[in-house]
């Protein structure tokens, strides 16, 4: 299936259409339907032959992701999509491999495909194992993650359950009181299930600052803050450039660099599979995802002390209401209100790049 | 049993000799040995009527803590303990009861005494979980805690599994984008064993800095270092009393705060036990230390990822050593080692404070 063939059948295909797209570059900014950002990534990866159910999981990621405003997760992600397929371990064709191991231990093999679909396929079973024993672990190997942590902890909680998600990436942080990368930036996310509302939840990477942010002020020609990073040298700078090449700080010092460690050793070895270091050496400067581990641990608050469980916690929640803090995320949700109101925004920059990465003519 | 008697029997006596403290006096700390400090603590409580398992857990944790230089937690916490046994709900003869929930859940109930106890009578039934099913969780309930983290998940560690530790404390920490106290200090610690070497333990608190170093420095006129803290309008302040009375900050900003959002849901409600505020109204100005609940959670890497998952852990270790990044536990081994070869260093200071503080005469 090529770029043609798509824009006949597509329901997009009054977007691409040439004289649209200009006259909505003016506006800088589109707003699609769900369906639309949906069709729009499933098409561009269908064109590259990934099988239906990878594509499915993707598609269900990346819109999510630009749907609440996430958007270093959303669209902005498919160009790189690109890169990961094109990693020589690669699956294409990967259906992911699930095996309980113990009632409460569950991993699911991504068969080195996009790692979101064996995550996916091994959640209810995470479920269950936190409805019925207190806590469950999935240990997702061999998978090139790409995409968000949120949404699947966030589908986690709304079933009931209280869930978290880690993993290493590529070791550009250095350790608190070195002078080398060597840990990942390895994000962690956490949900937590709120009768009548929706989930709390939070994800976020263990380094200072994103990569991606890094790499942005460089490209505009900004100096970065303190604090984000230090030269090949162990140096501390402000010169994004210099970080790239040296390395990234975790946030929050000490504490944070040990969160970040403890991250690395229950996503990585533990669940028998990637360091940060070792992702980056089997990506060999292909620029794809890194392909590693990902564990997710579930509890039941309503097992472990009672129904009244999650009904105590909102006093917590109560006291972030009472003096206006914001919760970690109400952002996402505002976006996610806005979405269904008005549409997703794209940048039509994006949705003219993306379009050039179509296959052209049929293939 | 009164200090008199205490006096007769301990062979701690020559250290107590008024002659003996005085010429000690002049070097500002003495020497002893593990047993000696043991002892003390034992001493101490015993003449306090504490039951004799609650007593021998203390003794084992304030020991270990001042063994490894970890001072906050030795010694220096013995006066407060008469604070704590005074709260009108604390129970010298409290028996902690265990309860095997799922094979995977266990919880202990403290019975309103110290929880330290109750956490090492659990922590057979957490380890023989996470060895056959891959997890394990263990919530202790209803403890008055005022010992540290790092010597339980130490101990699992050195049983061949992984485990970490949490719990709220009192409601001293602003939230991210807040202006009130509403968090604890709620500290996390986390051990990951190593082959033939100590484990990979790390034990922090996930408020900015300490309440005892923010008191601290206001005993001596100091200012502390901006980041610590809010005064009472919620500005940020350098004054140390200012932020007593206001509130301290998370480390880390939004990213800490969310962290100990988390273990405040996780050893709070998530286990049927108190939040941060919850536990300082119990207290009520009794100055005790802080009756809640403390989770466990254990991993087996080796029922999870296979036999080798604690040697490639290494790899992780080594890419600290290449870099001369200590690891977070390195300085209490350091002092551990110290205290073996040389005795375990006591303040005299703190040593006639203690004795001041036992019972005179017979009762």
């Amino acid at each position: 299936m090529g770029y043609s063939h798509w824009e006949e059948c597509s329901n997009l295909k009054m977007l691409f259409n040439k004289e649209n797209v200009m006259t909505q570059a003016q506006a800088e900014e589109v707003r699609l339907s769900e369906a639309e950002v949906w069709e729009l990534v499933s098409s561009f990866l269908l064109a590259q032959n990934l099988n239906q159910p990878q594509v499915g999981s993707m598609a269900d990621m990346l819109t999510a992701a630009q749907r609440d405003g996430s958007l270093s997760h959303g669209l902005q992600r498919l160009p790189g999509t690109l890169d990961t397929m094109a990693h020589p371990c690669f699956n294409k064709q990967a259906d992911p491999v699930m095996q309980n191991i113990t009632p409460v231990l569950t991993r699911v093999d991504a068969q080195y495909g996009f790692s979101c679909l064996a995550a996916e396929r091994g959640l209810p079973s995470l479920v269950s194992a936190a409805r019925n024993f207190g806590v469950g672990l999935l240990a997702v190997n061999n998978g090139f993650h790409s995409t968000a942590l949120w949404p699947l902890v966030e589908r986690a909680a709304d079933s009931g359950v209280v869930a978290m998600s880690m993993n290493p990436t590529y070791g550009w942080v250095v350790p608190s009181g070195g002078s080398r990368p060597l840990l990942g930036t390895n994000p962690i996310a956490f949900a937590w299930p709120r009768p009548n509302k929706r989930p709390y939840v939070f994800d976020f990477a263990t380094s200072a600052a994103a990569r991606a942010d890094i790499a942005m002020h460089r490209n505009e020609g900004q100096q970065i803050p303190e604090g984000w990073g230090i030269d090949k040298q162990g140096q501390p700078t402000t010169d994004p450039a210099a970080v790239l090449a040296g390395a990234m700080l975790p946030f929050g010092g000490h504490k944070g660099s040990a969160i970040s460690t403890m991250i690395e050793l229950l996503a990585g070895p533990m669940i028998g599979d990637k360091s940060s270091r070792q992702s980056q050496l089997f990506d060999s400067e292909a620029n794809a995802a890194p392909c590693h581990g990902e564990l997710f641990i579930a509890f039941s608050p309503e097992l472990i002390a009672g129904p009244e469980a999650l009904l105590e916690a909102e006093a917590i929640f109560n006291g972030f209401d009472e003096q206006n803090a914001r919760l970690p995320g109400d952002r996402r949700y505002k976006a996610r209100d806005a979405s269904a109101n008005n549409g997703i925004p794209v940048s039509v920059a994006l949705l003219n790049r993306i379009r050039s990465l179509f296959p052209k003519g049929g293939d």
